[in-house]
Formats: C-alpha cells, sequence, structure tokens
C-alpha cells in the first residue's frame, strides 16, 4: 500500500489498516490519546485546519460516522461540506470520480468517503490530485480503518500497549464486516498474543481473512479467560439472505449476556462499533454494565478522527 | 420540575414553561430583549458558545424550528450538528436514548429535541449525562417552551410588562397543541389580566389544561374587546380526522378576518406560530396587516433561542 | 433591470446578466480572478462576511450549485443555513415568499434561489426587505447568472479580455437551458465577435433568444473554426418527452469527439456545466483531453459566487 504512504513514510490518505507500519499507527494512537485527554477538561477548539475544506462523501446513509467526522472537523476549525451522494447528481448519472474531482476543483482538500463497493475509497484516491487527501469510512466488506483505530485505542486505555499478552474474541458476522477486518489488521500490527474468531460458520470468511486466529463456533467455549470481547452488528439482512434462523436463535448461540460474560477473564471489556441491536448482539444488561466501552469507543472515535484529519490535512 | 432547575435556581435543562418561577422566565425575556436590541443594528456574532457542540436531533421534520436554533446557535459561534433522526439511525432500530448517549460521547453538549411523544425530552434529560443540557423543542401536545417564551416577549414589546390586564384570546385547535399549553404556562406566570379560550368542541380539551380560562365556540363573541389574539394553525389531519368539517367552514366560524379582527380592542395585536395557511386560520389583509406580529415572532424566535442556549450552556 | 441595481448603479440582487452594464459585468470577473489568485497558494479564509448568515434556498435540487455556493460562503465566513424547500415547509403549504419572509426575520441577509419557475428569484427580490440580497441561482429556463459570469471568466482566462475576435458556438438544448441564456447575455455584454448556436430544431428557441447567432443543426459545419465550444447538458426528460430519438442518435449527431473537435480552431476550449452525461454530449477522451476546461470551470464557481456575495453582501 504505498498510496496511502509517501516515499517519507507519511500518511497521504487512509484507506486500510492493512500493512500501515505499527510505528505510523501508534503515533495516530497517541495523537489521539492527547487529544482526548486535552477534550476531558472542556471541549477544545483546535486551528489546525482553518481554512481547509473538508467533504463527507456518503454513497451509502450513516448519520452516525459521518457526524463523528463531522463534529472532529469542527473542533479543528474546518469547514466541513456534506455531500450526499444518495440524494444527489449520483442520481443525474455522475460517476463518484466525477463527483469527487468537481468536489476538488471547488476547493475541497480532503475527503471522507463511504462506498458500498470494496475499493472504492482506494479508487478515488488513485485519481485525487497532488494536494487531495482521501479517508476511508468504510468501503464494501473491506476496511473502516477508523473504527479499527478508535477500537485500538480503546483497548489500550483498557489494557495498556502492550497487547502481547492479550486474548481478544471477534464475535459475529465478520465475513460481511468491513469493522472485522480492520480491527484484525489493527490487532495483529499491534502484536495481540491470542486472536479468536467465533460465530456460525455460515458468517466467517474462508478466504484467508482468518489466518492465525483460533476460529469457531461455540461462543461459551471460545469466550474463557479473553480479556477483551469485541461484539459485531448483525444486518437484519442476513436472515433474509437465509444465513442466520431468526434474530431469537442468533441471540440465544451469540447473544452476549452477563451470564456468559463471566466465562470471561473477570476484567474483561466488552465493545460494539454500534448501533446495537438490543437484545440481539448484547443485552442490556451487559451493554450498559460496568465490563461495556461501548460509549468509550464513540468518544474515541472523535479523537481518532480529529488525530487523522489533522496528520493527513495540516 | 425539579429536572430543569439545579438546586441553586438555575436552569439545566429547558423542557416546559409549566411551573418554572416568574423570576427566571422574565430573566430570559429579559435577555432576549437586549440580544434583539443589539442584532437589530446589524447582525452580531458572540463568541459565548465557540468550541461548544450543539446538535439539533429531530425526530418529526421541522425545517423552520430547526433553522431558527442553528441561526441561534451559530450566531452564539457554537458548532451544530443537524439530526436527522427521521433518516438515520433511528431507522435501524437504534433508540432515542442510544442517539442521544452516542452523541453525547461525541462531545455534543446541548440537545435541541423535537419528539412526537408526549414527555419524549424529558425521559432524555433524565437519562443525559452531567454536563448535557437538554432543550425541549416541542414534544407530542405536551411542551413547546420556546415558542411559549417568544410568544410571551412579542405580546410584552407590545403590551408592555405589567399583563394583569391584559385580556388575550387564544384561537383554535388547543386539544393538540403543544404552542398553546406552553402560552398558557407563559401567560399564567405572568399574571395575565384574562385568559380566553376559542374553538370547536372537539378541538378544545377537557383535562384541566383551561382551567381557569374562559372558554367557549362563538368566536366573535369571544373577540370583543381582547388586546391580543393568539391563533394557532390547523393540521390538516383534523380533518381526516372529522374533527373538523371542511376548511370553508372552518375558516367560515374560526378564521380571523379584519372584518372580525374589529371586535377586539383598536389597537389589538395577532399572533400566529406559523407556518401559516393563509385564508383558513387568517386572511392575507390580517396575516399581512398592521395589527399582525407573525414576523415580529420569527424575529423574537432567535432572539430568545439565543438568550436560552447562552443561559444554558454557557 | 433598476430591480437588481440601486440608484447608484451598485448590485443590489443578480438575477440576470441580461441588460447588467458591461463594467459591472467586468468588475465582477476581475474581483473573481483576483480571488482565484489569491486562493491558488492555499486555502483563504476571509472575514468579509462575518456574522452575516445566508440560505441556500433550493425548490429544485442541486447539490453541486449549492455546495458552490456554501463553500463560497464559508470562505468568506459568513454562516450558511440549507434549507431544501422540497422537503421542508413547502409541503406544509408555505408558499416560496412566506418561506423568505420567515427566514428573513430569522435575520438571514443573503438568499441563494433556485426554482424551477421563470421568474422566481425576481419575485422574491421584489418583496424582500431592505436589507436582503437575492441571488438567482437558476429559475426556470430564464437565467443562471453565476453559470454564465463563471464561464465567461472561464474563456477570458483562456481567450484573453477582447472577445471581440472571438468565435464561441453554443451547442445542444439551448431552448430549455438557463445556462445558454445567461451565457448568451454574457458574451454580447462583452461584445463577443461571433455567436454561433447549433442543435436539433426542436431543442433551439424560435422567440428571439438567438437574435444575432448564426443557427443551424449542422455541428460539423458549425464547428470550423471556433475558438470556444460551449456544450450544454441534455436532460434526460427531451427524450420521453420525444424531442430526441435517442441518447445514441443525439450522440451521433451533436456528441463532441476528438475527431470533431480537430474542425475547431487548434486552441479551441471546450466547456460544459456539468455534470457531464458521458458519452452523450461529449466522449471521455474530450471531457478529460487537454482542451477541455471543465474543471477549471468549477474552480471558477467557487471565485464567481465569492465575489458576487461579497459584492452584495459587505
Amino acid at each position: 500500500m504505498t498510496l496511502q504512504l509517501d516515499s517519507d513514510g507519511h500518511l497521504r490518505h487512509l484507506l486500510t489498516l492493512e500493512g500501515l507500519p505499527k510505528e505510523t499507527l501508534c503515533r495516530l494512537l497517541d495523537r489521539a490519546g492527547q487529544i482526548r485527554d486535552a477534550a476531558l477538561g472542556r471541549a477544545h477548539k483546535r486551528n489546525s485546519l482553518l481554512g481547509t475544506t473538508i467533504c463527507t462523501l456518503f454513497f451509502e446513509p450513516s448519520t452516525r460516522t459521518r457526524s463523528s467526522f463531522h463534529i472532529a472537523a469542527q473542533r479543528l476549525s474546518a469547514d466541513v461540506i456534506n455531500f450526499d451522494a444518495s440524494t444527489s447528481s449520483a442520481r443525474k448519472g455522475e460517476t463518484a470520480l466525477d463527483t469527487l474531482k468537481n468536489l476538488e476543483a471547488m476547493g475541497v482538500r480532503g475527503f471522507i468517503v463511504r462506498h458500498p463497493e470494496d475499493g472504492a475509497a482506494e479508487a478515488l484516491a488513485m485519481q485525487a490530485g497532488e494536494g487531495t487527501t482521501v479517508i476511508n469510512a468504510g468501503d464494501g466488506r473491506s476496511a473502516h480503518p477508523t473504527q479499527g483505530l478508535l477500537d485500538a485505542l480503546t483497548l489500550r486505555q483498557a489494557k495498556g500497549a502492550d497487547f502481547s499478552k492479550l486474548k481478544v474474541l471477534i464475535v459475529g458476522d465478520v465475513k460481511h464486516s468491513r469493522v472485522a477486518r480492520s480491527d484484525l489488521h489493527a490487532l495483529r500490527t499491534l502484536g495481540t498474543g491470542e486472536i479468536r474468531v467465533c460465530g456460525p460458520a455460515s458468517l466467517l470468511p474462508d478466504d484467508g481473512t482468518l489466518e492465525g486466529c483460533a476460529t469457531g463456533d461455540d461462543f461459551d467455549a471460545m469466550l474463557e479467560g479473553v480479556d477483551a470481547v469485541m461484539m459485531l452488528r448483525l444486518q437484519r439482512e442476513r436472515m433474509e439472505e437465509g444465513l442466520v434462523a431468526s434474530l431469537d436463535d442468533y441471540h440465544a448461540r451469540y447473544g452476549l449476556t452477563a451470564g456468559r460474560l463471566r466465562r470471561a477473564a473477570g476484567d474483561a471489556v466488552v465493545l460494539h462499533p454500534g448501533p446495537i441491536n438490543r437484545g440481539v448482539e448484547i443485552t442490556d444488561e451487559v451493554a450498559d454494565g460496568p465490563q461495556s466501552l461501548v460509549l468509550r469507543q464513540v468518544s474515541n472515535g472523535v479523537a481518532i478522527r480529529m488525530a487523522v484529519l489533522e496528520s493527513l490535512l495540516s
């Protein structure tokens, strides 16, 4: 991936965490950690992107991720344009590339791209002009690098910087999940001691994604002694596609309950990228319980996005 | 309502005008009046909310109210996020509370909430974190406190601060109107001399809302000698529900015409929360005539919202 | 058009380029040229509209034009409100005038209006208050003055300020095009040597719009020796209306290919207002080729809109 790194090793785009040097990844985590600490006192407004226009270019709706990037950009004093490509020129038959080129010509320097197709952000980055930066906010099943970073930051805050002793369990629809792929990239780069992946066989990929991971469909067994449980969202489409029998059945086999969580280490933490289907992936008791870091993830998301925007654009 | 007042009597949330101490209410009116006078010269930008992120969280569409709050927040240099909950994660099954908690975790400190259900803003305020403020921008039929405040400010500017001599008539669909309820709360707290309420029996509430008001369905009779006529918007649903025979019939009985207005005091003023159904609630002649304060209400709306945001968040 | 010029010859509104004095038009082009040069180094933020609220009031969707104005306004530090009138109070039966009057009462000083009906922007300007400015961002088939200005700026940058020697060809659906009308107004005012118009008879107006232009339906013949080709977008509705047989047929007769372009002067330039129907009006080879100024037009669009907003509002 030399597309995202320039010859000096600086990030030009952020498309995936796959292959990103550990040093680069840790520098982003450090920066986000500092920003977060500074912000804890009171909302801070920085001037680092004053006069820089950033566009959230979403070809797939996601109000949450968009809001997180929007807030991050505002905190850096950037000007933000929301371009909802599902209700715009896209309907007039314009290609994603033409849309980007036009906004680039208007002076937009940073694009936050969400797209349903694998590789869409990379394709746009390849065509982007000199001073333009593309940040992948999720493409197909491939990557969601800022989610991977914020999950890594959340784990690091909870468990320390040494990942070599950690046992982490990822649970659910890994097959269709860009979150899982970016989490796996980050966990491997950070040298996680043991990565386990659990889900019904129909929702686990068989293409090398899980190389080096212990995999299985027995949630109770996989939970034994883990330090962190990273739950994935179950899209309701999976039932319509026949990959999951029913929500009740899914919950019975892969729902994280307080009882089940006791199989993990006593100080195990629980993550979920949201939005949660309460009562499906996680019970209310666990989602709102003391081991849940769900809202911490959301806070870290803004800090990570500030760090990424600042690193790439200022 | 201790939820909206802290132990020192400071406003923490603004959920309803019911039970709000007269002193608190008048302080907001005073502040809004000052802001408005200052703004009359030229648009002013204040820095009081610089670095504060505010979210308009609307579970029911209302471009006007949203714009008014948005402009008010911008004038105070706040960062604003529009979260349209009808086209967002709400569709993914996320609860209103989860949405608020997530945005709170992103650093949003003020929520402007519009919701179709009674008590929704209060329910969110009860769950909101320490430094978070909820402002009710209309919930069900219950309350629309900033509308009540702006109507009170408009009346006070026109008629002076002593409400004890005033005769005020509220006309229309009081039963389904949060505007009417907040107006009644404000008028009572300000010690209005006489409050009359007029509308077809099918559109008047029979639950104590109108306690202490003179009520009736004869518009001409009720108009005699009043100092202010507060017209309500008629939602077209009322016809489909069979509560109103037809728009023509409604206009014939409850439409404010120039002829009818002559029954009121010579210097009577006319208010309407907008958007007006011209030719239904009011004729063009009255809506655009010298006694109409409709646009003054809109201007006061921005001033009131600036005063509220500044009081609660800075 | 005294509505848009005050008695001192200053622009108060920008509704059309028709009848706009050459001096006024050139002053806007000069200003935009300066802004563009200054912006080439790095994005600049100016303070000229700090504290001024501007509203994009679109009764017809157009994400591109709206984004261009939005970015222009942000660069001048204005506060911007997007009012999408197709999903708002307009649905509640409010008239365009009531919407404008309400936003004006909220303190909006500049309105960027897009409307499907001819004369809509002018009608609003006639009713606007003292300190309010209306900028037409496209009304019906009548006018799109900022597009006319940006096209003129683009031509001037490429061909110099003396238009008297230029041969310019406009191609396509002139009949339904506000872009073509504003281009014609600008080209005439700037004293263009020869204006040619080419398209199928069904898409050329017969109402005096083309007075003084050489017209015809033979694209190859009309292309001979021209210095600039201004292509128009073909709306797909034209086929449904039977005005065009098919996209393939249209492309065969009026599509600009590299081969055809060789009939024009060797240094001829190609313009298109976008979004391009690639393979219909223009081939990829031409659209992305060295003679295409399409993206330059987009950049100039922001500069022109900054110049217009600054001239009219600061």
